[in-house]
């Protein structure tokens, strides 16, 4: 495709369009006019298309200039889309295999063609439906892990970060959104808000509590002025594809420099609200035993994340961070110096997996795990469990133990009647 | 001055290249032939003029290469001199008054022609004569105020600060001294390091204390991960030049995004050094009231810190952090969320004040006020107060209100014997 002026695509004009790009279409197979050609976007942002040549299929993304869940009338820059490319490059190069592989990418199209994942689905969707998947934890936790400490001072050169902390301040407007929905709506009447109204109670309650707006202004700043490492940014179970044995990382368009603890956070929040929304999704004979291995799964990635970052660190700390100079070469072990790492970030995820409970069930983009339960007051003790645990989180997170903290709270909410 | 190949100016080729410059000729006056030039830097990286002419003077500071008290094999980009222009057109907009004025700035000469402060001598000179400065810790405490603040997203727009931490990305050499020599060089026996003998069992202690390590480079961690405000960056007693009653902050090229707690901790620092080395400097007459001045000077600058950022969160509070209509406007005081920001400042700032303490006595670049003690026994028993001080700053940091630690500590290890 020529570096033209932007145009979206469409399912009638993609095969023509993506027909001229030798590396695609040779890889596709076949005529391109023969091409099958689904647009399958879901999501809030972008065009989304799976081609399907005589050979391969592949998918096909293209950044739109406003938000499609809005509209016209909330544009967004496209440059969101090259973002994309660096955060999915240095993705593959800190956890290989981790996210789908790119075979071609046009900047001035805002377009990204990448590998077609087959037969792997949305993590949430499966969720939803109570299947499992092999290695979940294992998987999350090493992306998190290997993508916070190789995208440090850690382990990179200070001045490749630093050069790449330069590259991602293009990125305002996006940040800006999870600036505004995530940290800052949720706690007050916003005007793109929503919630269920058998919640007004416990949002009523969430509204008042000054301390709990003031740790959320703290997490706000933390994420807006910290470049520790580069994050996915939108890690949630539906940026994470699965067959029921492995699993992929998807869509990282909302990457940006923040504070380590921030993906594994946003994460845990999303298989905890999957937590608090199954009893509407499951028979009450699986309900228990469905539960407990998304409890499994959430230690899991506490567990593999600490394990895989205590491997980085003992292997590959060559950054000027915490350098072996100052403890190994000095005969002084560093654990000591681990051990206050991991608290720092682990204080930071639990904040942040208690914002991101609230926000999904009171600002703009909620969660198909509660929006799909059709019965309002059902889904309002559901989600009124979800919130109370998100501000217990966010006020009690100094110090704690993560596995400890989120497995207390999470049996104990799950019996709780709050409304 | 044409815009031609980097040439570093000397007494003999100033004139006849400055003098090309219409604006700074005619406020000079006279013949660039008869202007008096006069090379006094006796910083450690740069070459300072001081030009007068027939009705006016001002200075011209040119940055070199390298490092100037290394020498040509510590190469230094001369691009700081570019941030050093943007931080002095910052300042002065965030602190007006409070830095000299930009005459002219010559990018591909790295060379800035600024005001002549006069009769201003160097803050530090003064302070080793035994001199009082009047106002003196109520500007500074504005100045770290104003430009904390209004650096910050309290104050700007989004966008503005981040595009602006982008500028400031491509600042990657001098942030590098900082991360080296301040937080990391001390601890370790690093190779440009010096110390005074005498200090040999103290600087075994602190170098065998793994806690201090480890909260050193958390700290480290934290200043090169940080964009919460544009930092001066190497605000000590010999960047802030006074009279008996006005003061100005100059040499900004150290300049990068920051924790906000950064500027007024390394300046606390630096009167703290100057208090202990006072013994050396004073009449037994003067001693205790000299000292005493000193830390009336801190305690100025902390409450003067406290009020101002307090005044200007209650006024000019616009940017998205602890926004309006998440408090006043919902009827909530904004108080506690103020409290939390100033305690997360102070905790920082003491950080940073320790591990200054501890540089200027065992890294590269000491201070003149313990550096013009001759006698090392002497010396070095001042030196060991303000190490030990240090010490206990890093440790001990935690929610701690900074003018009593300071007090009670300042007072405690002036009277102990620590070698």
């Amino acid at each position: 495709m020529a570096k033209t002026e932007y145009c979206a695509l469409s399912e009638q004009t993609l095969n023509a369009r993506i027909g001229q790009i030798d590396q695609v279409s040779n890889y596709l197979g076949g005529d391109p006019k023969s091409w099958d050609v689904k647009e399958v976007g879901d999501g809030n942002l972008n065009l989304v298309f799976i081609v399907t040549g005589a050979s391969n299929a592949l998918v096909v993304k293209q950044a739109l200039p406003y938000v499609r869940m809005v509209g016209e009338s909330w544009p967004l820059p496209l440059y969101r889309a090259t973002f994309e490319h660096h955060a999915l490059s240095r993705q593959a190069e800190r956890d290989p295999g981790s996210v789908p592989h790119v075979h071609h990418f046009d900047e001035s199209q805002a377009l990204i063609v990448m590998e077609y994942l087959s037969p792997h689905v949305i993590l949430r969707s499966k969720l939803i439906r109570g299947e499992r998947v092999e290695g979940l934890g294992t998987f999350l936790g090493n992306f998190c892990a290997r993508t916070a400490f190789r995208g440090s001072e850690f382990s990179m050169a200070s001045e490749a970060k630093k050069a790449d902390v330069g590259v991602f301040s293009g990125n305002v407007a996006i940040p800006a959104i999870t600036e505004a929905l995530v940290f800052t709506d949720p706690y007050y009447d916003a005007e793109m808000n929503n919630h269920n109204p058998v919640l007004d109670p416990v949002v009523e309650k969430l509204r008042s509590d000054v301390a709990l707006k003031v740790a959320a202004q703290r997490m706000l700043q933390k994420f807006s002025s910290n470049t520790e490492t580069m994050l996915h940014g939108d890690l949630h179970t539906g940026s994470v594809m699965c067959t029921d044995t492995e699993s992929r990382v998807i869509d990282p368009e909302f990457a940006q420099y923040g504070p380590m603890g921030f993906d594994v956070g946003m994460l845990l929040a999303n298989f905890l609200m999957s937590y608090f929304s199954q009893p509407a999704h499951r028979d009450p004979a699986e309900l228990a035993a469905y539960q407990a291995w998304l409890i499994e799964q959430i230690i899991s990635v506490i567990h593999q994340f600490n394990r895989e970052f205590t491997r980085l660190w003992n292997s590959e700390r060559t950054g000027m961070l915490y350098p072996t100079a100052l403890f190994e070469d000095q005969g002084h072990s560093s654990a000591d110096a681990l051990h206050s790492t991991l608290s720092a970030i682990w204080e930071d995820a639990l904040g942040i997996c208690g914002i991101e409970m609230h926000r999904r069930v009171l600002s703009l983009a909620h969660n198909a795990d509660f929006e799909q339960i059709e019965d309002v007051d059902k889904r309002g003790k559901l989600e009124a469990r979800n919130l109370m645990m998100g501000r217990d989180l966010v006020l009690g997170r100094s110090g704690a133990d993560p596995e400890q903290v989120i497995c207390d709270l999470a049996a104990r909410y799950n019996k709780e009647e709050v409304v």
